[in-house]
């Protein structure tokens, strides 16, 4: 077996030659201009992973291949008349960019400088080329830090008067030359290597060894690589983009990466090498001032491009050099893109014939399709955030500062413009705020803390647990470093990557791009699993089925009960006096009814499932604490404190320790019949409106928290009672499917039981997550996820994408049982993961009917469960 | 196939007859003295439960039955010479006593009395059997409220000025006969039917509906009593105690139920009827008066209890009638016993050759054996309870009530006598005070609440949620309904049944029932899953070794954090300044070493499972909402609060709104590793001091709260390092087990991965129960649970017999899947269904190794496993 390969003298497998030789390999096959050299396969770097040095064979190759490029070249390795320099570069099978090492212009000492010299006619460039050289190695080779050699090319331009140094002279880069030898010895444990094949030794095993540098595994970490793949090491001729002003070097795209335009797009600098071009040090030309500085190479540059974009069909990313005004292509990959040149290249591509539509559909990241609808910061804006959070809901928002719900909710409509509501954390007392304001900021909290969940599904910016934002509420101020931030101050947040800024920072609004719906309408046709989405009102109802939502499936009625409506629910609890009490219920109902309505016919001829009322009594009460304050308050003031000490004690009566197991759901639908029947005969009193109206209302009621038969068995018997008397006295017939949530994992584990009394389950996988790591989302997220995930006791963050081995093996128990006790059973899920792309592969797996997601999150669904479908195809193929 | 059996006419099948039918068909056939009769059976009841009514050829065949009954006796059913009267008795298949209905006297009219009065020569008697006979005719069948009947005696005697119904004369009965006929013609909506065959229709269908009469069907649900199963009815000839003074009737018993001696036990009552004796409205003669009266049936008696004994090997319970002289046996049955007196009796039977060893280890409930070492009320004392509620923990306590843990400690030191620890409810907090006291009593929490749980394990006994208690802790005074209760008064409580008294009641210290030891070696011999305790101190470890504990599986470790050390520990949470943490922590070391010292020490030779820090860290802080107010309090007055401000930041940072999903456990031991490392290198230091000591110490480390296996690999490399730091100084080989609670569903579901970095699993049944219900115990029993399970919504309590469908199901997953993946994984259950028999059988029937229970129920443990074995053995000899 062989460790080395020649560009194009073997297949270009990726998992063996890298990502960066695949393409060397691959484009020198296709007789593209690329200079010779050889790839060093990953299995060398998977030698020395496992027995902790390179195989000696390796360095037999690798001077055979040395040899074969003299050969090929006519140029001399270490020696005149024409020196062969190299490149030494990683290449490892999935790109992690700068990452890992180079090492470029080897095969340098001082003999070799004046060989160059003499081929070159120049001496600032042989000079240059050996400073580049022993700098790099001196830095990656023998770990001399680079801020030494800057020292020195700094006080050579403060010399010279110059601010580049590209306008050092010739003299000025052979001292600074000699000044880095000194700095290698200086600082190094040995000196730098004269032997060019020494030199190629060292920087190969520096290559190799850089897959394991801290900031490479880091790397790995974040983005799911195995840490056992290794990379592969690249060897290339040396061509000079810094020879003379016939030379260049540049990188371009074969499409705009921003927009997906359907014209090339690149940067190109004369007289430089590559690095240089990274490093932003003068402006760069664009392709199509290149064009007439070098007509030819840049014709021939489009015709690479173009041919190209039809070998791999798809936008590319190239490096090119143009040495004496001859084209050199160094590198080429699928270059990166924003999310709406995704959309727009993979569609264009189909039109063109080059894709076809499954594969579009494959291009584009479901979880990118958010950030097609807000706004975001304008990049050209020279603006620094003050500080960091998590990006909670992407978009960007400009607003004033308020520091609770109901001041947000009045500044909103003060006509003053736009709103930041800004908490420590929200909770569901805040939802009003959260509403009426532009952006949400928190002190606390993380990707999927209340404020998160709930701005997400709003489809408003929000940026949580912002660090070293200390917020007095009572004070109305923030404190963000050395920023004071009052209420009525202007900040800017963006939520798609977590930036907050004070002050106004300019937004540029979302551009259209048509091409969505086309690709949306693709995947429709491929995806096996229904979409729904969680809304609680008719306007997100509208607005989840003007995105593509087949249904609700999750209406939550929490919120109907608060806000203004939060007098009559503390009534309803509080008075000893039946009739006060009824004509409470009476006028909660009334409202009910008006809400349910709405969204039934917001959502006509399509599904919409009302889960009943699910938190804890006391969220309907005030808070103990502040009650007690004011209790003492009033105590030590010598005043009256009867009227407290009712509402206090009701308060205490309900008040729990762990509230999320506590009286809630299900439990609290038995054990206060009364709200149930309420919210069961308002939603058929309104399903009967619809029918009436001429509507094609699709009802279905879903009872959440249940753990055992009984408990739905119970509360289905009395919400078919309150729809049979609401149906008798309108002379109707009324069917309205009864299920319930399956959150807890008793219910899963117990589904053949449960789904005898259900017509559907819904997995609410919040809960159940929750329950089954025996984790409170909201208590560890401000504690300790982050340092569990960040040390990989949890390799991902189960409240956002499905823990299939513990959660997943309970959903599949749960609908595989289900099913079989009722083969009627629809099964859906409508927890937070309903639209996360990876948990709908694997609800698609598990066989469910439907994912609901909220409603900004519909497209992404579509879009991942068409992706999943193919997948599954794909795979199923292959089985075959 | 038949509806009807005359008695000894077929198989004695309880299924068909019911036990009493059963009872008496048996007797017949072993040639007693039984009147005759026949029995309907269960199969007539069960026609009428699924068809509405009793089927027709049942009736055909009572008539054909009582021809036969009047052939056998010799007299005419409804008419004289001599008439036959029938006794009409409901005899369900599982004993049911009292809660159904019975017509004696039968067949009785006019024309009857008439012929009665002239067979018997006794007006007296003929007129008494008459006015019985329809008084209870009807109240039983026509539904008039006896008061009615009662209120008629009532005058009757008043007028003739005596105590009882036997003074009345011939012609009051006759009077009162008279007067209950208006009496049912006025209540009733159909008069007495004087046809008495149309009586016994009447009787015999009331008897078979009664079966569901409310009580009958709450007693069901009680006891588990399946509602399909139905009741037989037993018709049979009546016999007369009432006859003379030469006829008597009694109950006897052939040993003494309350302490197991071998003496047989009744009570007799001369002319009288069954009802009679236990209205207890005359003195009672006993079995040694029945010989003097009536040497002969005595003796007669004597000898069938023996051959009864014999024949159903077991202590038995037998109604009897003495009518002129000749004995006549009612009914039989096994005789209810004691704790004790189970225990004895059993014992004794094998000694006997009644019964072998397995049979004896049957006889015996576990769950009674408890009180064997308890005192108990003495029950001859007049003494009313001011309230009641759940009986939390067996035996009764007299002492002085104490409001707080603290006053419960300085009290019980006084030297004035034992002292009851009165709370609303306790935490944590309040061990030291629980430890203290001779009792517990608590206004709130069920069976398995803090207070019920703590006190079980302590042996102490306990009453909890003792309804109408109101206590106001800071004026140290309780009400309960007229009383007023103040610290230092006298109380007694009774844990055995739930009962509180105001005031000393006497109690009766326990005797001690030597052929206890001897039952639990018979089972030890047969049980094949190991017995541990859970034991937190020597004393407790010492206590349950003595009980027959094989080893501690759950050594808790948090109570060594709280009283004098918690200042210790707070030092440790708050300090900034290093060296007094370290300070800190070293004293904090020292004194665990002794801890484990101890209970290493007390188990030599057996394992012991320490297991790690549990709760959440703010439990050894400051409760938030007092230092609030004193924060207040002080700031109202004008003084500094600095120093609270600090404490209260700490206080507010650990604070979590579900602290059971919150920081504890192993993800405490990952972000505080000075905590774990502590308790894992002191654990060690007591290893290495017992084996310098000449011990044989087994000390195992268990890691609470594992949800992935990464958590435990980190936790067991961090306690595996101090190990052997431990090892290396002392020059030793340690050998310390490392292992996991399974306490988290995603435990269970992932024990395949899990189960490779352990060496032992233990199923913590209370958390897993909670979060597979999402139920929190302590939140729920004060609200809703015994709501739930009055309805059947839950038809046993989770937290005290573990739910098989739900987390036994995971428990199941959890022991195959982690030996599959670690064949030498030892595998128990330390929660509080460690000591539940039910929960026992299904441990063994999983394939669990041990069983942990608290000290107390180590006795009983070891009895439900030999039972759960012998019922296994039973099972599979079934299958073969």
């Amino acid at each position: 077996m062989s460790y080395v390969f020649d560009f194009g003298a073997t297949e270009s497998d990726k998992h063996l030659l890298g990502g960066k030789g695949a393409g060397l390999a691959e484009m020198t096959k296709l007789g593209l201009p690329v200079p010779p050299g050889f790839t060093i396969s990953t299995e060398a770097c998977r030698v020395m992973l496992s027995e902790g040095e390179l195989p000696e064979q390796m360095w037999k190759e690798v001077d055979e291949a040395v040899a074969r490029l003299e050969e090929k070249t006519g140029r001399t390795f270490g020696a005149g008349p024409v020196p062969l320099l190299l490149s030494v570069r990683s290449g490892a099978v999935f790109s992690m960019p700068g990452m890992m090492d180079t090492v470029l212009n080897l095969g340098c000492n001082e003999e070799v400088v004046r060989a160059l010299e003499e081929w070159s006619g120049d001496a600032h460039f042989a000079w240059d080329v050996y400073r580049r050289f022993l700098q790099m190695y001196g830095d990656v080779v023998l770990g001399v830090p680079d801020r030494h050699f800057q020292a020195v090319l700094s006080e050579l331009r403060g010399k010279r008067g110059v601010d580049s140094d590209a306008d050092l002279t010739a003299d000025d880069l052979r001292d600074a030359a000699g000044r880095f030898k000194a700095l290698i010895r200086e600082h190094a444990d040995r000196p730098i290597p004269s032997d060019p094949r020494e030199q190629l030794r060292g920087a190969i095993e520096a290559v190799f060894h850089s897959w394991n540098n801290r900031r490479a595994i880091d790397y790995r970490r974040i983005h799911g690589i195995p840490d056992d793949l290794g990379t592969a090491c690249n060897v290339q001729m040396m061509v000079f983009g810094d020879l003379g002003d016939d030379s260049g070097t540049g990188v371009c795209f074969t499409r705009d990466p921003a927009t997906g335009a359907p014209e090339p797009f690149g940067d190109y600098l004369p007289r430089a090498q590559g690095e240089d071009v990274v490093a932003g040090i003068r402006n760069t030309f664009s392709l199509d001032q290149l064009a007439e500085l070098h007509p030819g190479p840049h014709a021939e540059l489009l015709d690479i491009m173009r041919r190209l974009e039809q070998h791999y069909r798809d936008m590319l990313d190239i490096e090119f050099t143009i040495e004496k005004g001859v084209l050199y292509i160094l590198q080429t990959r699928v270059g990166k893109r924003t999310a709406q040149s995704a959309v727009r290249l993979a569609v264009k591509m189909v039109e063109e014939g080059l894709i076809d539509r499954n594969e579009a559909i494959m291009r584009v990241d479901p979880d990118s399709i958010e950030q097609l609808h807000r706004p975001q910061i304008d990049t050209s804006a020279d603006v620094a955030p003050v500080t960091t959070g998590v990006a909670a809901s992407p978009g960007a928002a400009v607003g004033r500062v308020a520091f609770d719900a109901d001041r947000a909710v009045e500044m909103a409509a003060d006509g003053n413009g736009p709103v930041i509501l800004v908490r420590p954390e929200t909770t569901p007392d805040d939802i009003h705020g959260m509403a009426a304001a532009a952006g949400i900021l928190t002190a606390q909290g993380g990707k999927t803390s209340h404020a998160a969940v709930v701005a997400r599904g709003m489809g408003k910016p929000a940026v949580t647990g912002a660090s070293g934002l200390v917020i007095d509420n009572s004070a109305k101020r923030a404190l963000c470093g050395e920023h004071d931030i009052r209420e009525g101050d202007m900040i800017t947040i963006d939520g798609t990557n977590g930036t907050v800024y004070v002050g106004e920072v300019p937004l540029v609004e979302p551009e259209e791009t048509p091409e969505l719906a086309e690709l949306l309408s693709w995947a429709d046709e491929v995806r096996t699993i229904g979409i729904r989405a969680n809304a609680d009102t008719p306007e997100d109802a509208r607005k989840a089925r003007a995105l593509g939502a087949e249904g609700i499936g999750l209406a939550r009625t929490e919120h109907m009960f608060m806000g203004e409506r939060l007098e009559i629910v503390q009534t309803i609890i509080l008075t000893q006096d039946p009739e006060i009490r009824q004509d409470a219920l009476d006028r909660l109902e009334r409202q009910q009814v008006e809400d349910f309505e709405g969204i039934l016919e917001a959502m006509d001829g399509l599904p919409v499932v009302v889960r009943l009322l699910d938190p804890p009594l006391h969220e309907f009460l005030p808070n103990r604490m502040e009650l007690e304050h004011e209790i003492l308050r009033r105590v030590w003031a010598g005043r009256s404190v009867a009227d407290l000490q009712r509402m206090w004690s009701e308060v205490a009566r309900w008040e729990e320790d762990n509230p999320m197991l506590g009286l809630r759901g299900v439990r609290l639908g038995l054990m206060f019949p009364e709200l149930y029947r309420l919210q069961a005969g308002a939603a058929a009193q309104a399903l009967v409106r619809r029918i009436r109206a001429g509507g094609d209302p699709h009802l279905e009621i879903m009872i959440p928290l249940v753990s055992t038969a009984p408990e739905l068995e119970r509360m289905r018997e009395m919400v078919e009672e309150e729809i049979a008397a609401v149906a008798a006295e309108a002379g109707l017939e009324l069917h309205v499917p009864i299920g319930t949530m399956i959150e807890l994992p008793r219910a899963a584990l117990t589904a053949g039981e449960i789904a005898k009394a259900a017509d559907f389950f819904s997995f609410g996988t919040n809960d159940l997550t929750q329950m089954t790591y025996g984790l409170s989302r909201d208590d560890a997220e401000g504690v300790f996820l982050g340092d569990y995930l960040e040390q990989q006791i949890l390799a991902f963050n189960p409240f956002q994408t499905l823990d299939t081995a513990g959660v997943g093996r309970l959903i599949r128990i749960g609908t595989e049982e289900g099913k079989a006790a009722n083969p009627d059973l629809v099964v859906g899920v409508c927890g937070e993961h309903g639209g996360d792309p990876a948990s709908i592969a694997f609800c698609m797996e598990v066989g469910l009917d439907y994912v609901s997601a909220s409603p900004p999150r519909v497209e992404g669904a579509r879009l991942a469960a068409a992706q999943a479908a193919l997948s599954r195809g794909e795979a199923e193929r292959r089985d075959v």
